[in-house]
C-alpha cells in the first residue's frame, strides 16, 4: 500500500515527526549517473519560500544508503533517506481530542484505534512528498523526456502576476487557498501505457491521487471539455509523428501516448490549516466546539506542489517506459 | 496490466470482434449468493436505448463457467463470458490506413506494430466495460454499501428534463456530445482506504482512468473548489459518526472513507465517432485526407456509461473493504 | 492469489466438475506466430496413455477465444479455454463427510466453509494443470530456450526400463507411488532472474510448489549435495560465456542465471487417491472409520505431470525474460 | 522485486559495503506492542560465534526510523536500518577480474554491466538476510504460531553433538560445508493458504530460495519420501481439530495449512568462499587460472542461517494470516 509501480517501483515510509522519512527506489537500472545537483534543485523548488509557503524552514539533506557506487547506479534499490529535524512535537497533542477539519486527524484515529501518530498530520503530512519529489528526480535520469510544471490558477485569481499581492490578502484574512497546476511532459514517442489498468491516464491519476491535497485530476482540455462537439474535440492527426492540431486528449489516446505533449491538470484544495477559528467535533466534550488551528501553515500549499506534482508523473513515465522497452 | 485490485482483483481479456469477451473474478469470499438478477439490471442499464445511444443490439448473456456452484460462490475465481455477436468484421478494414481521430487506432499500430485486431476498435472498444459491469455486480454482493450515480451534464445542458430534445439536435448535425456523470456511494464507515497509495482516490482513480473515454475524475466538489477558501472548502465535523456540514471532501479525508457519502464527478469526453466528414492523416497517402467513419455509433456515449462508473467504483471498494476487514 | 507474474502475467480458473476451466496470459508481445501444433503436442503429453495413469478420458479441445488475430498474438491477453466434459458428478457427493487422506477435502470444507465445490476435487483437482501447459506453450513461444523433462526416479525404481512391471505390482497392490522429475532448459544466456525476491530459484520455486502434489524442489544436485565440500560443490568458470566444469548450483548464481543448463529436480509426493481401503475421520460419525475411494485415479501422477513442471518452468522464464528485456 | 507479500509486505535493500541495509515493513496492523527484545534476540542468533563461522563482528545495532510512536506500531510502514561498519573495501577489488566460483561475481557484472557494487558481494552478501530476520520478528508479533528451527544435517554429519570436532576438521582442511535445515511452527489453525499460487509451500517456497546459498526445500518428508507407497504416505485423519496420525505432507494440504506442525527442510550448499586455493577464469588474462579467496569467512553458513530460515517463514505466514483473517 506504499508501494507503487512495476518495474520502478517505490515504497515510501515515514511519518512527520518521527527520527526520518524516505524511500526506496527499486528498478533503476544500473548504469545511470546519479545527477545530484537535479535532486537538489528539485527539492529546492519544493520548499516554502514565497509568500504564501510556510515560514517553517525544513533542511531537506538526503541521505542516500545504498544503490549507488562511484555516483552510478548499481542495479540495487537505492534508498534515500531524510532526517527529520526542528519538529515541536508539543504544538500537536490537543488535536487527539479536536479533530481538524480538512485534516485526517479523526478518521486515522478510529482506523488505526489511537495508535496513529498524530504529531505534525504523522503519515499524512506533506513532509511525505519531499521523498516522492527525491524518486521523480530519479525516475527523470530514467527517461529521456522533458518535465515541466505551472500555476495556471491560484483561488479565483488567474492572472499570476498579481499573485504576491492577493495572497498577501488572504493571510490578512487568516484563510487559504488552493489552486489548479497544468503539469506537462515533451518528447514522448507513441506507444507508453499499457491497457487496460496500465493506461498512461491510470497509473498518473493512481499516483496524483496519492499525494496530500489532490482532489481533481484531468487530461488535455479535462472538464472544460465538456461543452465541446466531437467535431471540436477530436485531435486531427496530421503526420506520421501522430502530431495532432489541437490537443484536447492532452497526448493520450486510449491510454497510450500519441507523440503529442502530455497535459495534465491538476486540482489542489485549499490548504486544511487556516489561522482563522473553526468549529470541529471534540470528541471529550462530545460537541462540536470552536477552536483554533496553532503553528503556522502555508496558506497555499499548490505554490509549492507543482514539483511533487511533476515528479511524481516522472515515476509514473519510467515505470511504463521500462514496460515499454520490453516490448520492443 | 489486465488486472486490478488486490484482494478482490479481476482480470479482463477479450477483444470487440473476436469470439468472446470476459473477465476473471478472483478474491470473492466464499458462500455469498449469487445475485443474478442484480448482474441483469446492471448490464441492462449499460444497452443503447435512449435517444443519443446506438442502434446496435447487443446481447450480453453472460456465461459463469466457474467459482459458482449451487448458486454461491466458492471462493474460487469466478469466470464470465460474453460471446461476441452480429459483429460485422468487413466495415473496419479501411481503419487500418485511416486512422480514426479521437481513437486508439494509429497508437495502437504503431505500439503493437500491425497486429492489433483493429475491427471494431479491437481491445480499445467499449464493449469491454460490459465485463466491468459484471465484476462490479459481484462487487456489490460483497460491500454492504449502496451506489448510484447520475448524469449531471450532457454537453452544454445542464437540464437533463431536455435531454432527448437536445441530442436530436446533435444527432442531426452529425455530431456528438460527452458530459459529466457523479457516481454516490452512501453507507461506508469511517476507516476504508489504506494511504499512501491505496487511498480511495488513488485506487478509484486508477479505475476510472482505465475506462475508455474518461479523461477527468475529481472528488467531493472537485475542481469547482478551486475559487473556494479554505474556511470555506474544510467540512466541518458534527458528531461522532463523522458526518460534516459540508462534503466538498466527497467523503475522504487523507484517502480514507470520513462516513459521509463517497461524491466523485467523472468527465467524459464526447464520443468520438461521429457521422460528420472529418480530416485524417491517410497513412497509404501519407496526406491529411477527408474520410467519414462507417457504421452506427452513440452520439453520446456518456448516456450508457454510468453504470459501468458506478460499479467500478464498487470494484475498488470491494478490494479496500477486504483489506479493511484484515485489520480489524 | 489465482495470478503469477509481473509482465508475462497468467490467471487461472476453473474447478474439476464445472463448466470448464481456463487461463488468461496477459504481457504476451504482439507479433508472435501461434505455434498450435506445439499446444497440442504439450497437451498430449500430459494425458493418461501409459501404465499407471487413469484410464479416464478427457478431451483437451482449447478454445481461444480472444488475443489472436489472423494466427499472430495482437499484444491484448489470450484467453484459453477447456471445457470440462464426461464428469460423473455423482461420485463424489459422500466425500464430504469422509475427507480423504492426502487430499484437501477437510481444509477446504473448513476455510470454505462448506461451500467449495467438492466434486472431483473441485479447485485442487490435477486437471487445473491443463491450462497451465496451455500458457507454458505460449511461454516458449515467447523464450528462444530449450525445455525437456524426464522422470529419473518413481517410487523406489531407478532404472526407467522397468517402469511398467513396476507400476503393474503397485497398481496390483491398490497402492501409489511418487517420483522424481527434472527439468531441464539449455540456452539460457547469463543475467536473466531478478534479485532479490525474483530469482530465478524464487520465481520457479513459487510456481512448481503451486503445482499439486510437488512437496519438493531443488537446483542443481540438491539436497544430495549436502555431502559434499565447497571445493567440490563450488562450479569452476572454465571461459567468458560462463561454462562451468560442473554444475552442482543448476545454472544459477545469485539467483541469476550463469550461461549453464537450468537444472530442477522435483518431487511429487505419492498420488493421494488409492483403491485399498483406507482410515479418515468421518465428520458425521465423529469417529475415524473405513472407507475406499471411489473412481479411478493415476497411480502414478508423476508419469505424467512432468509436462505440466516443464511448462511451468517456461512461464517463470518468459516473465524474467521480458523483465531482462526491459534492462537491456 | 525486491518487495515480496501482498498485506504484510516487506522492502528490502542495501550492499555489504555502503552506508546501511535496510528493510520496509509495510501492512502491519497498528497497536501492536514492539518486543524489542525479539528483534535483537533473533539477530543475535544469526551472528557468528561458534565454531565455523567467521570470526568477523558485525555490529548489529537496529536503527527504526518511523512506524512506532511509543512502543506501539501506528499502522505507517516501520523501517528498520542497520549500518555496515568495520567493512575493509580493499579486499575486494581483484574479484573484478577474477570472479569467484559459487559466487554471483561473474554473473553481475554482466547482468549489471560492470556497475555492480563488488564489494563483499555487494547486494547478493549474507549480510542482507540481517533485515529479513528484523522483519520476521516483527511477523512474530503478528501471529499467535510457535516457530522454531533445528540443524538436523552438517556436512555428512548427522549426529549434532560432534559438531564442533567435524567443522574443526573442515576448517583445518580450508574447506567448507553446507547443510539441512529444519524449520518448525506449531499452533497454526486450518485454513491458512490461498490457492493457487499463494499456497503455503508457494510463499514459502519463494521466500526460502530468496536467502543466498538455499537451494533445495522441501515440505513433511520432502524427497526422501519417493520410496514411500501412497498407502503409506497419506496421513490419516484422526479428529476435528484435523491432527493426523502422520505428517508426510508437513502440515499442509492442497497449500492450506490442515492443523498439524507446519515442517520445512531447507537445503543449504556449502559456503562458497573457501581458504583453499581454487580455479577460476581470469576476465584479464582470458584464462583458468589459480587463486585463493582473501579475508575470513564462515566455513559452515549453515550454522547460522537458521534463524533466518525460521524468520523468513514467518514473514511469509504474517501474510498469508492477514489475507486470511480478510475472509473469515
Amino acid at each position: 500500500m506504499n508501494s507503487f509501480g512495476n518495474l520502478f517501483k517505490i515504497t515510501l515510509y515515514g511519518e512527520s515527526h518521527q527520527d526520518a522519512i524516505g524511500i526506496v527506489i527499486d528498478g533503476l537500472p544500473s548504469g545511470i549517473k546519479v545527477n545530484y545537483d537535479l535532486v537538489y534543485e528539485d527539492l529546492e523548488k519544493r520548499k516554502p519560500k514565497a509568500i504564501g509557503t510556510t515560514p517553517r524552514k525544513e533542511k531537506d539533506e538526503v541521505i542516500f544508503t545504498s544503490g549507488i557506487f562511484n555516483d552510478y547506479t548499481t542495479g540495487s534499490p537505492v534508498h534515500a533517506m531524510i532526517k527529520n529535524e526542528n519538529t515541536k512535537s508539543g504544538d500537536y497533542t490537543h488535536l487527539v481530542k479536536q479533530p481538524r477539519p480538512g485534516h485526517a486527524d479523526y478518521v486515522a484515529s478510529i482506523k488505526y484505534k489511537g495508535f496513529q501518530d498524530y504529531r505534525g498530520g504523522g503519515r499524512f503530512s506533506g513532509r511525505l512528498t519531499a521523498p516522492i519529489v527525491v524518486a521523480g528526480s530519479f525516475a527523470k535520469m530514467v527517461t529521456p523526456f522533458h518535465y515541466s510544471h505551472e500555476l495556471i490558477q491560484i483561488g479565483s485569481l488567474k492572472d499570476m502576476t498579481k499573485i504576491d499581492e492577493y495572497l498577501l490578502e488572504i493571510a490578512k484574512n487568516k484563510d487559504s487557498v488552493g489552486g489548479i497546476i497544468e503539469v506537462r511532459v515533451k518528447g514522448l514517442p507513441i506507444g507508453i501505457g499499457e491497457p487496460m489498468f496500465s493506461k498512461v491516464e491510470s497509473e498518473i491519476g493512481k499516483m496524483l491521487f496519492s499525494i496530500p491535497a489532490v482532489k481533481g485530476v484531468s487530461f488535455g482540455t479535462g472538464f472544460e471539455g465538456v461543452e465541446m462537439l466531437g467535431s471540436e474535440f477530436n485531435d486531427v492527426i496530421l503526420d506520421e509523428t501522430g502530431k495532432t492540431k489541437t490537443n484536447h486528449s492532452g497526448g493520450i489516446s486510449g491510454g497510450i501516448t500519441n507523440g503529442n505533449d502530455l497535459v495534465i491538470k491538476v486540482f489542489v484544495k485549499p490548504t486544511s490549516s487556516i489561522q482563522k477559528t473553526q468549529n470541529s467535533f471534540n470528541t471529550e466534550e462530545k460537541a462540536t466546539t470552536e477552536f483554533t488551528v496553532g503553528g503556522r501553515h502555508d496558506i497555499a500549499i499548490v505554490r509549492r506542489v507543482g514539483i511533487v506534482l511533476e515528479n511524481a508523473v516522472a515515476i509514473c513515465l519510467a515505470d511504463l517506459y521500462l514496460i515499454h522497452k520490453a516490448y520492443l
